[in-house]
Protein backbone atom coordinates (compact mmCIF):
# COMPACT_ATOMS: atom_id res chain seq x y z
CA UNK A 1 0.00 0.00 0.00
CA UNK A 2 1.00 3.43 -0.80
CA UNK A 3 2.30 5.64 2.47
CA UNK A 4 0.19 8.94 2.46
CA UNK A 5 1.98 12.04 2.50
CA UNK A 6 1.66 12.61 6.43
CA UNK A 7 0.62 10.46 9.08
CA UNK A 8 -2.87 10.60 10.80
CA UNK A 9 -3.40 12.16 14.29
CA UNK A 10 -5.48 9.59 15.93
CA UNK A 11 -7.80 10.02 18.61
CA UNK A 12 -8.82 7.09 20.76
CA UNK A 13 -11.03 7.22 24.04
CA UNK A 14 -13.14 5.50 25.82
CA UNK A 15 -14.66 5.49 29.42
CA UNK A 16 -12.30 3.60 31.95
CA UNK A 17 -12.59 0.24 32.21
CA UNK A 18 -14.01 -0.22 28.23
CA UNK A 19 -10.78 -2.07 27.06
CA UNK A 20 -8.92 0.75 25.53
CA UNK A 21 -5.28 -0.86 26.60
CA UNK A 22 -6.16 -4.33 25.06
CA UNK A 23 -7.03 -2.28 21.80
CA UNK A 24 -4.05 0.03 22.11
CA UNK A 25 -1.63 -3.24 22.19
CA UNK A 26 -3.29 -5.16 19.59
CA UNK A 27 -3.08 -2.30 16.77
CA UNK A 28 0.21 -1.43 17.95
CA UNK A 29 1.47 -4.98 17.73
CA UNK A 30 -0.31 -5.60 14.44
CA UNK A 31 -0.77 -2.79 12.60
CA UNK A 32 2.27 -1.77 10.64
CA UNK A 33 3.36 2.18 10.47
CA UNK A 34 1.96 3.19 13.94
CA UNK A 35 2.99 4.47 16.72
CA UNK A 36 1.98 5.33 20.09
CA UNK A 37 2.24 9.01 21.49
CA UNK A 38 3.36 8.64 24.78
CA UNK A 39 2.01 11.00 27.28
CA UNK A 40 3.49 12.85 30.65
CA UNK A 41 1.57 12.21 33.81
CA UNK A 42 2.33 13.10 37.37
CA UNK A 43 0.81 10.47 38.41
CA UNK A 44 2.70 7.14 39.91
CA UNK A 45 3.76 4.26 37.85
CA UNK A 46 2.04 1.14 38.23
CA UNK A 47 3.69 -2.02 38.45
CA UNK A 48 4.08 -3.19 35.34
CA UNK A 49 4.70 0.16 33.74
CA UNK A 50 7.77 1.79 31.72
CA UNK A 51 8.91 5.17 31.95
CA UNK A 52 9.07 5.92 28.52
CA UNK A 53 7.25 3.58 27.12
CA UNK A 54 3.93 3.64 28.73
CA UNK A 55 4.38 7.33 30.58
CA UNK A 56 6.88 9.72 30.87
CA UNK A 57 6.05 9.92 34.67
CA UNK A 58 7.16 13.49 35.79
CA UNK A 59 6.89 15.35 38.91
CA UNK A 60 3.93 18.22 39.38
CA UNK A 61 6.91 21.23 38.53
CA UNK A 62 8.45 19.31 35.69
CA UNK A 63 4.66 19.38 34.59
CA UNK A 64 3.58 23.13 35.11
CA UNK A 65 7.24 23.94 33.45
CA UNK A 66 5.90 22.11 30.10
CA UNK A 67 2.33 23.15 30.46
CA UNK A 68 3.64 26.97 30.60
CA UNK A 69 6.18 26.46 27.93
CA UNK A 70 3.18 25.74 25.79
CA UNK A 71 4.25 21.77 25.27
CA UNK A 72 1.04 20.09 25.39
CA UNK A 73 -0.96 19.62 22.47
CA UNK A 74 -3.84 19.02 25.41
CA UNK A 75 -3.68 18.48 28.89
CA UNK A 76 -6.26 17.20 31.80
CA UNK A 77 -6.46 16.77 35.29
CA UNK A 78 -7.97 13.18 35.35
CA UNK A 79 -8.62 11.19 38.87
CA UNK A 80 -6.44 13.89 40.82
CA UNK A 81 -3.43 13.38 38.11
CA UNK A 82 -2.25 15.69 35.62
CA UNK A 83 -1.74 13.98 31.83
CA UNK A 84 -0.45 15.75 28.78
CA UNK A 85 0.47 15.21 25.04
CA UNK A 86 3.66 16.67 23.78
CA UNK A 87 2.81 18.50 20.33
CA UNK A 88 6.34 18.08 19.60
CA UNK A 89 6.96 14.68 19.41
CA UNK A 90 3.70 14.07 17.26
CA UNK A 91 4.79 16.29 15.19
CA UNK A 92 7.90 14.47 14.47
CA UNK A 93 5.72 10.78 13.89
CA UNK A 94 3.42 12.85 11.96
CA UNK A 95 6.01 14.22 9.26
CA UNK A 96 8.20 10.39 9.29
CA UNK A 97 4.48 9.59 7.76
CA UNK A 98 3.55 7.11 10.87
CA UNK A 99 0.42 7.04 12.00
CA UNK A 100 0.45 8.17 15.75
CA UNK A 101 -2.37 6.94 18.28
CA UNK A 102 -3.02 9.00 21.12
CA UNK A 103 -4.80 7.40 24.28
CA UNK A 104 -6.61 10.47 25.91
CA UNK A 105 -9.54 11.04 28.18
CA UNK A 106 -12.78 12.55 26.82
CA UNK A 107 -11.69 15.93 27.74
CA UNK A 108 -8.09 15.51 26.42
CA UNK A 109 -9.98 14.17 23.02
CA UNK A 110 -12.17 17.57 22.82
CA UNK A 111 -9.31 20.01 23.21
CA UNK A 112 -7.41 17.96 20.55
CA UNK A 113 -10.28 17.64 17.86
CA UNK A 114 -10.98 21.53 18.41
CA UNK A 115 -7.34 22.17 17.86
CA UNK A 116 -6.34 19.62 15.19
CA UNK A 117 -9.90 19.16 13.05
CA UNK A 118 -7.80 17.29 10.65
CA UNK A 119 -7.53 14.40 14.12
CA UNK A 120 -9.30 11.56 13.73
CA UNK A 121 -11.36 10.73 16.72
CA UNK A 122 -12.59 7.34 17.90
CA UNK A 123 -14.99 6.77 20.52
CA UNK A 124 -14.81 3.25 22.33
CA UNK A 125 -18.09 2.44 23.60
CA UNK A 126 -18.80 -0.26 25.99
CA UNK A 127 -21.99 -2.03 25.57
CA UNK A 128 -23.88 -1.37 27.57
CA UNK A 129 -23.26 0.50 31.69
CA UNK A 130 -23.70 -3.23 33.15
CA UNK A 131 -21.04 -4.51 31.33
CA UNK A 132 -18.73 -1.30 31.94
CA UNK A 133 -19.29 -2.28 36.24
CA UNK A 134 -18.93 -5.62 35.33
CA UNK A 135 -15.53 -5.00 33.88
CA UNK A 136 -14.24 -2.02 36.26
CA UNK A 137 -15.33 -5.15 39.39
CA UNK A 138 -13.67 -8.09 37.41
CA UNK A 139 -10.17 -5.97 37.43
CA UNK A 140 -9.90 -6.53 40.99
CA UNK A 141 -7.44 -3.52 40.58
CA UNK A 142 -9.56 -0.95 42.21
CA UNK A 143 -11.32 -0.62 45.44
CA UNK A 144 -15.27 0.61 45.04
CA UNK A 145 -14.95 4.08 45.73
CA UNK A 146 -12.86 4.44 42.76
CA UNK A 147 -15.25 2.14 40.93
CA UNK A 148 -17.58 4.61 41.65
CA UNK A 149 -15.98 7.96 40.39
CA UNK A 150 -15.44 5.99 37.23
CA UNK A 151 -18.45 4.88 36.57
CA UNK A 152 -19.80 8.88 37.67
CA UNK A 153 -17.18 9.35 35.01
CA UNK A 154 -18.17 7.30 32.40
CA UNK A 155 -22.35 8.42 32.67
CA UNK A 156 -20.94 11.92 31.65
CA UNK A 157 -18.63 10.72 29.09
CA UNK A 158 -20.64 8.49 26.99
CA UNK A 159 -22.74 11.79 25.98
CA UNK A 160 -19.47 13.29 24.03
CA UNK A 161 -19.69 9.83 21.56
CA UNK A 162 -21.80 11.40 18.48
CA UNK A 163 -18.95 14.19 18.30
CA UNK A 164 -16.57 11.73 17.35
CA UNK A 165 -15.80 10.68 13.73
CA UNK A 166 -16.56 7.39 14.68
CA UNK A 167 -17.63 5.14 17.31
CA UNK A 168 -16.59 1.13 17.48
CA UNK A 169 -18.67 -0.82 20.51
CA UNK A 170 -16.55 -3.08 22.12
CA UNK A 171 -18.39 -6.28 22.06
CA UNK A 172 -15.59 -8.32 20.98
CA UNK A 173 -11.49 -7.39 21.36
CA UNK A 174 -10.90 -8.79 18.05
CA UNK A 175 -13.59 -7.27 16.13
CA UNK A 176 -13.22 -4.49 17.82
CA UNK A 177 -9.49 -4.59 16.84
CA UNK A 178 -10.53 -5.17 13.25
CA UNK A 179 -12.69 -2.22 12.85
CA UNK A 180 -10.53 -0.12 14.19
CA UNK A 181 -8.06 -0.98 12.25
CA UNK A 182 -9.95 -0.60 9.35
CA UNK A 183 -10.40 3.32 10.18
CA UNK A 184 -6.64 3.44 10.11
CA UNK A 185 -6.51 2.31 6.86
CA UNK A 186 -9.45 3.95 5.26
CA UNK A 187 -8.35 7.08 6.28
CA UNK A 188 -4.49 6.54 5.20
CA UNK A 189 -6.82 6.91 1.53
CA UNK A 190 -7.80 10.13 1.75
CA UNK A 191 -7.48 12.73 -0.77
CA UNK A 192 -6.01 15.20 2.15
CA UNK A 193 -3.07 12.86 3.24
CA UNK A 194 -2.28 11.65 -0.19
CA UNK A 195 -1.72 14.89 -2.10
CA UNK A 196 2.01 14.16 -3.60
CA UNK A 197 1.34 10.48 -4.85
CA UNK A 198 -2.13 11.75 -6.81
CA UNK A 199 -0.65 14.68 -8.03
CA UNK A 200 2.27 12.34 -9.31
CA UNK A 201 -0.29 10.22 -11.18
CA UNK A 202 -2.26 12.92 -12.28
CA UNK A 203 1.00 14.71 -13.96
CA UNK A 204 1.31 10.75 -16.04
CA UNK A 205 -2.31 11.93 -17.77
CA UNK B 1 -19.79 -6.49 14.45
CA UNK B 2 -23.19 -4.74 15.09
CA UNK B 3 -25.18 -4.07 12.04
CA UNK B 4 -25.88 -0.53 11.29
CA UNK B 5 -29.17 1.38 11.47
CA UNK B 6 -28.75 2.12 8.07
CA UNK B 7 -27.29 0.43 4.83
CA UNK B 8 -24.21 3.13 3.36
CA UNK B 9 -24.43 3.86 -0.34
CA UNK B 10 -20.91 3.31 -1.51
CA UNK B 11 -20.30 5.10 -5.02
CA UNK B 12 -16.68 3.06 -6.99
CA UNK B 13 -15.56 4.80 -10.19
CA UNK B 14 -12.69 4.86 -12.26
CA UNK B 15 -11.26 5.27 -15.66
CA UNK B 16 -11.92 2.30 -18.22
CA UNK B 17 -9.09 -0.04 -17.88
CA UNK B 18 -8.52 0.12 -14.09
CA UNK B 19 -9.49 -2.66 -12.37
CA UNK B 20 -12.67 -1.39 -11.30
CA UNK B 21 -14.70 -4.87 -12.60
CA UNK B 22 -12.08 -7.42 -10.85
CA UNK B 23 -12.39 -5.21 -7.07
CA UNK B 24 -16.10 -4.91 -7.43
CA UNK B 25 -15.61 -8.74 -7.56
CA UNK B 26 -13.49 -8.79 -5.07
CA UNK B 27 -15.91 -7.34 -2.41
CA UNK B 28 -18.92 -8.60 -3.12
CA UNK B 29 -17.31 -12.57 -2.95
CA UNK B 30 -16.15 -11.57 0.41
CA UNK B 31 -17.56 -8.86 2.16
CA UNK B 32 -20.58 -9.97 3.87
CA UNK B 33 -23.72 -7.87 3.58
CA UNK B 34 -22.41 -6.06 0.77
CA UNK B 35 -24.81 -5.76 -2.27
CA UNK B 36 -24.05 -4.97 -5.68
CA UNK B 37 -26.44 -2.31 -7.66
CA UNK B 38 -27.48 -3.96 -11.02
CA UNK B 39 -27.99 -0.63 -13.32
CA UNK B 40 -30.32 -0.74 -16.13
CA UNK B 41 -28.13 -0.17 -19.88
CA UNK B 42 -29.32 0.26 -23.35
CA UNK B 43 -26.17 -1.37 -24.62
CA UNK B 44 -25.59 -5.30 -25.78
CA UNK B 45 -24.62 -7.88 -23.49
CA UNK B 46 -21.20 -9.11 -23.40
CA UNK B 47 -20.72 -13.05 -23.78
CA UNK B 48 -20.03 -13.41 -20.45
CA UNK B 49 -22.83 -10.92 -19.04
CA UNK B 50 -26.34 -12.46 -17.36
CA UNK B 51 -29.67 -10.14 -17.95
CA UNK B 52 -29.90 -9.49 -14.08
CA UNK B 53 -27.39 -10.05 -12.82
CA UNK B 54 -24.58 -7.91 -14.39
CA UNK B 55 -27.27 -5.66 -15.75
CA UNK B 56 -30.76 -5.32 -16.64
CA UNK B 57 -30.63 -5.18 -20.68
CA UNK B 58 -33.28 -3.06 -21.75
CA UNK B 59 -34.09 -1.21 -25.08
CA UNK B 60 -34.43 2.65 -25.67
CA UNK B 61 -37.32 3.21 -25.06
CA UNK B 62 -37.83 1.32 -22.36
CA UNK B 63 -34.75 3.70 -20.63
CA UNK B 64 -36.63 6.99 -22.11
CA UNK B 65 -39.61 5.70 -20.27
CA UNK B 66 -37.88 5.00 -16.92
CA UNK B 67 -35.69 8.82 -17.29
CA UNK B 68 -39.10 10.46 -17.40
CA UNK B 69 -40.73 8.79 -14.41
CA UNK B 70 -37.61 10.29 -12.66
CA UNK B 71 -36.78 6.10 -11.52
CA UNK B 72 -32.98 6.89 -11.67
CA UNK B 73 -30.81 8.17 -9.09
CA UNK B 74 -28.48 8.72 -12.03
CA UNK B 75 -27.95 7.85 -15.58
CA UNK B 76 -25.64 8.59 -18.20
CA UNK B 77 -24.51 8.29 -21.97
CA UNK B 78 -21.17 6.73 -21.92
CA UNK B 79 -19.76 5.95 -25.27
CA UNK B 80 -23.25 5.69 -27.00
CA UNK B 81 -24.64 4.02 -24.32
CA UNK B 82 -27.55 4.52 -21.73
CA UNK B 83 -26.87 3.51 -18.34
CA UNK B 84 -28.96 4.35 -14.82
CA UNK B 85 -29.23 3.04 -11.83
CA UNK B 86 -32.59 2.60 -9.86
CA UNK B 87 -33.26 4.60 -6.34
CA UNK B 88 -35.84 2.30 -5.72
CA UNK B 89 -34.04 -0.95 -5.94
CA UNK B 90 -30.86 0.98 -4.00
CA UNK B 91 -33.76 2.15 -1.07
CA UNK B 92 -34.82 -1.40 -0.81
CA UNK B 93 -31.20 -2.46 0.39
CA UNK B 94 -30.09 0.21 2.22
CA UNK B 95 -33.36 -0.06 4.53
CA UNK B 96 -33.12 -3.76 5.13
CA UNK B 97 -29.20 -2.81 6.21
CA UNK B 98 -27.69 -3.95 3.04
CA UNK B 99 -24.13 -1.65 1.60
CA UNK B 100 -25.04 -0.65 -1.71
CA UNK B 101 -21.97 -0.93 -4.22
CA UNK B 102 -22.86 1.42 -6.87
CA UNK B 103 -20.30 1.22 -10.17
CA UNK B 104 -20.60 4.25 -11.99
CA UNK B 105 -18.77 6.20 -14.24
CA UNK B 106 -17.50 9.67 -13.06
CA UNK B 107 -20.46 11.46 -14.77
CA UNK B 108 -23.15 9.20 -12.57
CA UNK B 109 -20.84 9.64 -9.40
CA UNK B 110 -20.85 13.39 -9.70
CA UNK B 111 -24.86 13.00 -10.00
CA UNK B 112 -25.14 11.10 -6.94
CA UNK B 113 -22.82 12.39 -4.68
CA UNK B 114 -24.87 15.83 -5.36
CA UNK B 115 -28.39 14.22 -4.98
CA UNK B 116 -26.88 12.34 -1.81
CA UNK B 117 -24.53 14.04 0.06
CA UNK B 118 -24.45 10.83 2.79
CA UNK B 119 -23.02 8.63 0.42
CA UNK B 120 -19.54 7.43 0.46
CA UNK B 121 -16.96 7.90 -2.97
CA UNK B 122 -14.28 5.74 -3.78
CA UNK B 123 -12.10 7.31 -6.72
CA UNK B 124 -10.09 4.10 -8.20
CA UNK B 125 -6.91 5.43 -9.55
CA UNK B 126 -4.75 3.62 -12.21
CA UNK B 127 -0.79 3.91 -11.01
CA UNK B 128 -0.04 5.64 -14.29
CA UNK B 129 -1.30 6.65 -17.31
CA UNK B 130 1.00 4.34 -19.07
CA UNK B 131 0.21 1.79 -16.55
CA UNK B 132 -3.78 2.50 -17.89
CA UNK B 133 -2.92 1.81 -21.05
CA UNK B 134 -0.98 -1.10 -21.19
CA UNK B 135 -3.80 -2.30 -19.29
CA UNK B 136 -6.14 -2.02 -21.94
CA UNK B 137 -4.41 -3.05 -24.53
CA UNK B 138 -3.68 -5.92 -22.76
CA UNK B 139 -7.13 -7.03 -22.75
CA UNK B 140 -7.34 -7.48 -26.64
CA UNK B 141 -11.28 -6.75 -26.17
CA UNK B 142 -11.42 -3.28 -27.75
CA UNK B 143 -10.02 -1.76 -30.93
CA UNK B 144 -7.47 1.17 -31.40
CA UNK B 145 -10.06 3.60 -31.42
CA UNK B 146 -11.90 2.65 -28.50
CA UNK B 147 -9.06 2.55 -26.62
CA UNK B 148 -7.97 5.96 -27.93
CA UNK B 149 -11.47 7.17 -26.69
CA UNK B 150 -10.97 5.52 -23.57
CA UNK B 151 -7.72 7.17 -22.85
CA UNK B 152 -8.88 10.68 -23.75
CA UNK B 153 -12.38 10.53 -21.43
CA UNK B 154 -9.47 9.11 -18.19
CA UNK B 155 -7.40 12.46 -19.53
CA UNK B 156 -10.21 14.17 -18.18
CA UNK B 157 -11.61 11.83 -15.78
CA UNK B 158 -8.88 11.74 -13.48
CA UNK B 159 -8.91 15.53 -12.64
CA UNK B 160 -12.36 14.85 -10.72
CA UNK B 161 -10.52 12.47 -8.19
CA UNK B 162 -10.02 14.83 -5.09
CA UNK B 163 -13.64 15.45 -5.33
CA UNK B 164 -14.43 12.07 -4.05
CA UNK B 165 -13.78 10.89 -0.07
CA UNK B 166 -11.48 8.25 -0.52
CA UNK B 167 -8.55 7.33 -3.48
CA UNK B 168 -7.57 4.36 -3.92
CA UNK B 169 -4.38 3.52 -6.24
CA UNK B 170 -4.91 -0.15 -8.00
CA UNK B 171 -0.87 -0.99 -8.02
CA UNK B 172 -1.97 -4.64 -6.98
CA UNK B 173 -5.62 -6.30 -6.52
CA UNK B 174 -5.20 -7.72 -3.50
CA UNK B 175 -3.85 -4.41 -1.73
CA UNK B 176 -6.94 -2.56 -3.53
CA UNK B 177 -9.58 -5.21 -2.29
CA UNK B 178 -7.68 -4.52 1.60
CA UNK B 179 -8.02 -0.85 1.11
CA UNK B 180 -11.53 -0.95 -0.09
CA UNK B 181 -12.81 -3.49 2.76
CA UNK B 182 -11.63 -0.85 5.02
CA UNK B 183 -13.43 1.85 3.85
CA UNK B 184 -16.63 -0.27 3.59
CA UNK B 185 -15.87 -1.55 7.70
CA UNK B 186 -14.66 1.95 8.91
CA UNK B 187 -17.97 3.51 6.86
CA UNK B 188 -19.97 1.43 9.12
CA UNK B 189 -19.30 2.86 12.15
CA UNK B 190 -20.24 6.37 12.12
CA UNK B 191 -21.96 7.56 14.71
CA UNK B 192 -24.92 8.86 11.16
CA UNK B 193 -24.95 4.90 10.81
CA UNK B 194 -25.50 3.82 14.36
CA UNK B 195 -27.98 6.11 15.69
CA UNK B 196 -30.10 3.21 17.32
CA UNK B 197 -27.50 1.18 19.21
CA UNK B 198 -25.86 3.58 20.12
CA UNK B 199 -29.08 5.48 21.62
CA UNK B 200 -29.54 1.98 23.15
CA UNK B 201 -26.42 2.13 25.01
CA UNK B 202 -26.23 5.36 26.26
CA UNK B 203 -29.81 4.36 27.88
CA UNK B 204 -28.32 1.88 29.98
CA UNK B 205 -26.18 4.95 31.43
Amino acid sequence: MRKPDRGTLLILTAPSGTGKSTLVEMLLDRVPELTFSVSYTTRTPRPHETNGKDYFFVDEATFSRMEEENKFLEYALVHGHHYGTSEELIEQHLTERRDVLLDVDVQGATQIMRKRPEAVSVFLLPPSFQELRRRLEGRGTENAETIRRRLERARREVHHCPEFNYIVVNDEPEETYEEMRAIIIAERTRPARRKTTINAIISTF
